[in-house]
């Protein structure tokens, strides 16, 4: 069972935890306004889900309450931003303006950052430059290694994500967002919270065995989309993301949830490409809308109702938020409420 | 059976087979080149296998032998190269030389190209960067619609693929390219040169049911990697690649192979990125060197000898083929062969 809430009354809540934490007003709102971006795009597990772990983050020492985000390095289209080890958003959201500065200037603009944190949904930065008119393209080191190389047993690798978004004309903008592992922890996360099983090849045992119990995540490995083929995205996109960056990767690094009270130096990057470079943006957006038109045209499989394009549920999910609230489940609303208790923020729905 | 030449050899006959049908021996010899360069590397479905189909592009006038390739659109950071309907490879050799150059100067280049045609592997192109110390990213809309959208049933996407270079510093550079479909034509097509059966889960037929004799290929569905997810990747390098571009994409993409007296219109992206944009390039190369080695480090699952990076296998057929030459099946050699007697340029090995 769940109860809807404004994403305003949301970020309320966050705003006031975070300012109760110790963090500056204006970086807690900029916080809570990110958080809750992925809960109006129905990315339900990189909102608000998150904010019991970010607290214990920030109660551990893992995250320092008042950094001095800054970009480090600098050429006309490339921009280095150092989180300070601060709440991941900050940084990620300084690295996406950054970008789209350098864009308009240049026609593309490519930002990292390091010394970051978890940022939440890959797909609230990537959704930037659309208010630009602009392509977004991003990536990120995940949260901790739940991935081996292929065919190895060492976990070195995270879920990776990649994320793009591409304005449409009048239509739909195309939105992808996904982990390069079949199944991202946060999904792990949210199915043993509903007490169900997980799917068959979404995780394997050490000796390549089926695991299926969401409460033995920990002991098993994530196997990547498409086989070798995820396992070189999320391998090229954690050097890009990370390594490129002077951020953690690989043996490097930890664990942001189990690993508390340790800097994790997470590292992101994001990359804005403005279609004014390329020609008339008015009549690429038509393009975009006619290709985007002719797949949901298409004929359909047996025992499939419609063909979607990608961003077309995250609009479909904005559009319901945005009239009726977003969910939040009643395991998710005790946590909460415990929060409230123990920060004397006035709970969800006072 | 095979028997193996050296690149230099085929390199000799492809331009020589190129000038006899009318381009310009600059051209006819660029184009042996990068045709070659994926022999050398091992991608043995796109490098002089596909000199056929090339010449009877070229032979149906669908191919302009003597185009006038130019940078259309320009900005500090991003170029529009337009190929003038010439050889593929023409087009994207420009556009990477173009998108070094600009990164060079502002830290990234991301150069388009439309008009163009078939360029071969992908990882050529992505490659490219590496010599100049930078990052290589690629994405091509691929030679014809195989590929229905998730769930539908309406061929509307081709095998777009995505590659991407990571210099290293001692070691091997990180080399991705894959096709965003489980199998590539290219792949498909040499298993049925072959003779041998597709694996399940390669294509379905129109209702479903899985199709792995190659031979009924036309009549299929090539699946996308990883599901859902690699058909938003497909979507998304399309639209980079090709609908940005001014280049056909969905509805408008021609079967290269089928239709060989149209202009394509092919569009494929490149983009370099210079690791002295985000720190000591030594340093940044040192950090993919010890996150590479530790991937090959890892421990195996049952019955796997050893881990690789993407990129170790290319390597080591690069190494192989300097040493030893490229092999050329004999179904293959008897095709070039009369190739050879038609053209009056003297066949391999001869």
């Amino acid at each position: 069972m769940s109860e809807r809430f404004a994403a305003g009354e949301l970020e309320r809540f966050i705003a006031g935890v975070l300012t109760r934490e110790g963090l500056p007003a204006g970086d807690a709102a900029d916080v809570a306004r990110l958080m809750v971006a992925a809960d109006r795009t129905g990315f339900d597990a990189h909102g608000i889900f998150r904010l019991p772990d970010y607290l214990k983050r920030i109660r551990a020492g893992g995250i320092n309450r008042t950094p001095k985000i800054a970009i480090v390095r600098e050429t006309a289209s490339v921009a280095l931003v150092d989180g300070d080890n601060g709440m991941g958003h900050l940084a990620v959201e300084r690295a996406a303006r950054t970008a789209i500065r350098k864009a308009s200037e240049t026609g593309i603009g490519w930002a990292g950052t390091r010394n970051g944190n978890h940022a939440g949904a890959a797909s609230v930065y990537a959704a930037m430059p659309l208010a630009h008119g602009m392509i977004g393209i991003y990536g990120a080191v995940g949260g901790g290694n739940q991935m081996p190389p292929w065919g190895g047993t060492d976990l070195l690798l995270s879920t990776n994500p990649l994320a793009a978004a591409i304005p449409a004309g009048n239509g739909t903008p195309v939105v992808m967002d996904f982990a390069t592992t079949v199944a991202s922890m946060g999904r792990i996360r949210t199915v043993a919270q509903r007490g169900e099983a997980m799917p068959e090849g979404w995780m394997v045992a050490r000796d390549g065995t089926p695991l299926t119990d969401p409460a033995r995540a920990p002991e098993g490995l994530l196997l990547p989309m498409g086989g070798y083929k995820g396992y070189a995205l999320a391998l090229v996109i954690g050097l890009l993301a990370g390594t490129l960056n002077g951020a953690a990767m690989g043996g490097d690094l930890i664990d942001y949830i189990a690993d508390n009270d340790r800097a994790a130096n997470t590292g992101q990057f994001i990359c804005a490409l403005d279609p004014a470079a390329f020609g008339d943006p008015a009549a690429i957006g038509s393009a975009v809308d006619r290709v985007a038109g002719e797949m949901r045209g298409s004929a359909t499989m047996p025992g499939v109702d419609s063909v979607l394009v990608p961003g077309d549920g995250r609009a479909a999910r904005l559009a319901d938020r945005a009239a009726n609230g977003i969910p939040i489940p009643d395991a998710l609303r005790a946590t909460l409420d415990g929060i409230a208790e123990e920060t004397e923020v006035a709970p969800l729905g006072s």
